[in-house]
């Protein structure tokens, strides 16, 4: 289907995994999808599971601009160039604003072809340009947002090697439901795994994230977390003000969202109950002098306070005061919420996915990621934006964190 | 807008906790928006809780058709005439077939007024007709199906009086969530309170029906409710081929639907399982001579069979097999749902819609009705046919099951 | 239940339409469920239903501070002393920190009886305090973190009178599926019923505000938006960063999240389509500068700046980039969006739960609010929160708009 | 980690598109995951995208029942023996008991080699065991509860080649989402390729059919299916008793499940309107004698019946009724459903999860299935259950026919 008179080749390759990762088919379908064509070279396989593969193939397209447009796609799937050549850096001449051709980031492993020498992506995420910081000798992930005339980004992807998420990372036991969404398992497994790995990071010194929305409080299981957080299971909690707002509210009226934990009864306009655990909060300055005061004595904001975790709530357009503590510029709270994931070994979203997305934004590819969710489209969403590697639990929040507990030393 | 020289009125009455119902509301909001119109001759408000309230007003429609159309709607809401004529029989002509102007039943409590007295009327469902038996001086509902030549059934809805689902009903702790659909509210107290009910109904004598879906199995809890079987708190189960079907493929297999019940992976192809699972009790006979012949020593078929409640597993399109225990002819399926249902007490319903709307349709408007599904849709569509006394409980029926569990004598 | 010795008396009253609007039966039904009983004193019926029905009851609790507490509840339901007292008004001690026992406003009509009058509280919105302007001489809802040290704010619910939705407005046209939230419906209606009124609204110089979620563009059916606004459809845009950023990705690349609107196949790495939107509007500035260099010439951004009505895009912890219009501190997001619904008459949610609620925050109870959502949920989260006046669509947003461009000119 | 003391080893082969369906990954991995070991004995890549690849690999396990287990799986992914012996015919003891060994089909296109040739399997279905005819000299699918004792039966996979869905399939329009569940997309490139299908078959004498749920007729789109079934777009017609049922409300009363589909209202106790629609059938004794006798003139089930296409009703435990012309014994059912889909070139479904997965059980996996449904989770149901061929669109049925109806000659 390539016009043979117009068309135009290159040489690249593959190496690693790439059969029991489906790289290979992977990147084969999209020479073609893509409208190009491919001749194999010379294809060596892994003879055993241990040993990799390599593959050497003639990239075709019908035109050079063509061809540059799959090979920078084919880039992603750790395809690069067999003669790799430097990477191109341009300047940012605007503010925020980087050259044309800039290099889109995955959130994936990444390196970059420079002088001789293959660098390693420092602050990998997705959806940033690769800016080189000549006094580190580094290329680092950086938002556009970030830029500053004169900074220097790679452009095009020919230098580029992404590491797409390896066999070893998806075999073990946190890939098992990977690409499913389904109400339809047990989930003893799914409990069971998740308690191993916390249980795991809290003996080995490692980091888990909490990414928390208000059903938690609502389904009346923030005890449970709070618990979890009194005993060190967690190193990190991000949220919105709405979590703080109905935690507060059920300290000092025993109702979420007006709604009784104890009976589930709807207290009658028990609602305005949320305006008066503000109000309070208003008196005391902030929720950490509340609880200094003997205000606040238990809970989950009580918890994270004592606890000394770093945390933020980002503020939204729903949100009712805002607590003093809650974020209200989003640009703060995108880089406060980066700083507290920066290093975490798992990030466990409960039901939320403004915060969950968000988070998924920021974090490296090789990072565990657990969403529970009543809502299967949720964990669809996370990852149509990229967060493939988000094990999905499709439960119920409030149970799913008693049976956790349940597995936990509390 | 009702014409004044074509119009029709009649004297009608409604007694009753009329105010705290809502159906006051309910039967004027009905007339107006029915297009009718109303004059009030007399409304005696309970003046204390325990009163109540009669009400005597002019029904208003522009012609004489619309009158009995207006009338009929309202019957169903409390309403009678104020001198109630007596209940005009026809036969019934054709088999089958119902005269035109046949009452239609509702779920609710229903007297008939004939030859000077009220018939309190029997085996009470939605969507049957009223039969008379002079032999036995009663009436009661008769699906059409059953409806044979010569048979006497009520006509139009002058004589008939409903009792809508009353203030004792809906004040008792089952209520307090009936009409609303929502994954935001704790469980806890609905796990209490269905303990509590089961509980007592167990020490009382009660019956309690389960109405079971496959996903009870998928999702490793079907040990729970097996356990409440043997512990003598559920007196009849009601489900289809597969929930059997994959409670064997569990006992023989480890695995439901091909997952693997403790780890939650995938066995490869291991859906052939069930079809195994079925191939042995082909081998039997059925599932009861499989339990006598000691191949099946547990799970939740074993303990139907062991403990001799009644149960019927109605067959479907979709059903694999079907097992020898299924019942594969609707008429008779429904027919045993119908008798195992009879004088329940409280009916819980597990995650399958198919089934529980099946069961609402033949259950009476005073039977409490639990049904726990992770799609809130499925709650909307019981109501939306008519069964609104239903608790709705939005949850992970695994994890309920095993919350539900602990807090009974197990 | 209540005890003789102990009980405290109150005699209140309530007016207007009781029985229609099922106020009277909430009523009587809030003291009961809460502990308090009643002596009905007189109850005058609306004897046609244009006639208002006028009640007067003994509130009966068991003590001071229960009676005080079921007083306040009841306020809500347009329950007011028969001896109306003049509002008692207490200073403001702490910035943002009301006095303790301050009136938290819902969103209906609400009036305060100070100093022998009764005042209409201006700036209806639910969450707020009463705070008394005496230059003005007036009550309006401020928000706590507005009010200022010596403000002076209504405490206690004695001297407020609350107007719950009135029959008038429920039996319209757009009440008919308030509390129905199911997919089961014909939208056949529901469209016609919102073409008609925004037609309507579109001749007699009404304001219709619409708020958009991204995934009417990611259906491909931001062009029906677009031409509404073209053609003055539409008064008010209220939206987040992405909506936007997936609106200018259509126009550079005909993709959105990396899907082709065209063939709805995934463009490998698309993704990054919206990070090349993002970078050529930080090349101009912002999106308006990008229209005047004739980079941008259609779809929704195009129509909404060349219209040159108001819009707020609310930033978001998710947000790419965030666009150079994005408001990112979400206090002043919020005061934009309230600027913009203020007068509105109808407001249409476009799948989005959070712009939803968060617009619902801030809205009258008698403003038109329809929500359309493919996930049931979001509708009954829209009401849990308050915002009971929603009509609900459970639909294909990108259909749904196809089908509603059908019914206006455009 | 296989010990090489007690291991056991096969030499297998695949051939095929190996690498750009995904099959060489998925065969090694599950090799591994498995717990076996592998060692490629040859690859040949197809150089060309047109060029198929073969494999050669000794296959390594544990123990010789290991052995044989790990190669039945890799059976269903198209591995064979590198000397494939003769299939093993085994006799049936007992009706309906195969011999434990049998093999369990898959719904793709199946071969088996048997006296020195490979046959293949006629009537492909999943979840069936293969019976040999020895006077017609084929191999084909018989469901256990027809296997007669004296049938032979092939048992073990050893014989067995497997034909996974191919490229050529894989990479038409139809797949594009296949894999996708997501109310995130641009329906109007779905709607038209379905319309495309649609019109080519019915240009080319191919055979659609639809599986039809009543959502189709709730949301009152009924007349855009009667339509196309007017127009010859289908060839066959499965559904249950509830659309005819509801249909027939619709044709008689202008109701649906008692909304008015004209104004979406409730009609207030309209809900006895498809009893009255029921009796009124009852009359005439089917709904084919009430078309005859003029009664019912326009409609879905009208169009079905002037038509003449084959259809069927199966019955459901929820049935009211039911219709005369449902099919209340499921075996039989499930025997017309066959019938009907036999030869299928496309089959839509049309929000009915029970009918959809039914259908879905007994059709070969070559055949293009089209499902629509609001609620995410019905798609992955299906897939789960072994219909992964579907191409999955979630979207409002009602709108999606409307719009389908616009694309189609009518």
């Amino acid at each position: 289907m390539v016009d043979i008179l117009t068309m135009k080749k290159r040489v690249c390759a593959a190496e690693g995994h790439l059969i029991d990762t489906g790289n290979l088919s992977l990147i084969l379908n999209t020479i073609l999808s893509e409208g190009g064509d491919y001749h194999i070279v010379k294809f060596t396989v892994g003879k055993t599971p241990d040993k990799t593969s390599s593959l050497e193939f003639e990239l075709i397209a019908s035109g050079t601009e063509e061809l540059q447009a799959l090979a920078d796609k084919l880039t992603q799937l750790g395809v690069f160039e067999k003669q790799v050549p430097s990477a191109q850096l341009e300047p940012v001449e605007i503010n925020r604003h980087a050259p044309e051709r800039f290099y889109v980031t995955t959130n994936h492993r990444t390196e970059v072809y420079f002088q001789g020498k293959w660098y390693e992506v420092l602050d990998q995420r997705m959806d940033a340009a690769l800016a080189w910081d000549g006094a580190q000798q580094s290329f680092s992930c950086r938002k556009l947002r970030e830029l500053k005339q004169g900074d220097l980004v790679v452009c095009g992807s020919d230098s580029v090697r992404v590491y797409p998420a390896a066999v070893a990372e998806r075999i073990d036991g946190f890939s098992f439901m990977s690409n499913e969404v389904s109400s339809e398992r047990s989930d003893r497994a799914a409990i069971y795994q998740v308690a191993q790995a916390m249980t795991e990071l809290k003996k080995s010194g490692g980091k888990t994230v909490v990414v928390c929305g208000p059903v938690v409080v609502h389904t009346g299981a923030s005890g449970y977390l709070a618990n979890m957080i009194r005993h060190g299971y967690i190193q990190g909690f991000l949220s919105g003000n709405a979590v703080a707002v109905h935690d507060l509210e059920a300290q000092f009226f025993g109702t979420s969202l007006g709604v009784d934990l104890e009976t589930g009864k709807v207290v009658e306009h028990g609602h305005n109950h949320h305006m008066r655990a503000i109000n309070a909060i208003y008196k005391y300055g902030s929720i950490a002098d509340a609880v200094k005061a003997g205000v606040i004595t238990g809970g989950l904001m009580y918890e994270i306070v004592a606890s000394g975790i770093p945390y933020c709530l980002a503020g939204s357009i729903r949100d009712d005061g805002p607590l003093p503590e809650t974020e209200n510029d989003m640009i703060e709270a995108q880089h406060q919420y980066a700083e507290i994931i920066h290093d975490a070994d798992m990030i466990i979203m409960l039901s939320t996915m403004l915060h969950a997305i968000g988070t998924g934004n920021m974090t490296p590819s090789w990072v565990k990621m657990i969403c529970i969710d009543i809502n299967p489209a949720v964990v669809t969403k996370l990852a149509d934006r990229g967060s493939a590697q988000t094990m999905s639990i499709v439960s119920d929040v409030g149970l799913f964190l008693k049976a956790l507990a349940e597995q936990l030393e509390l």
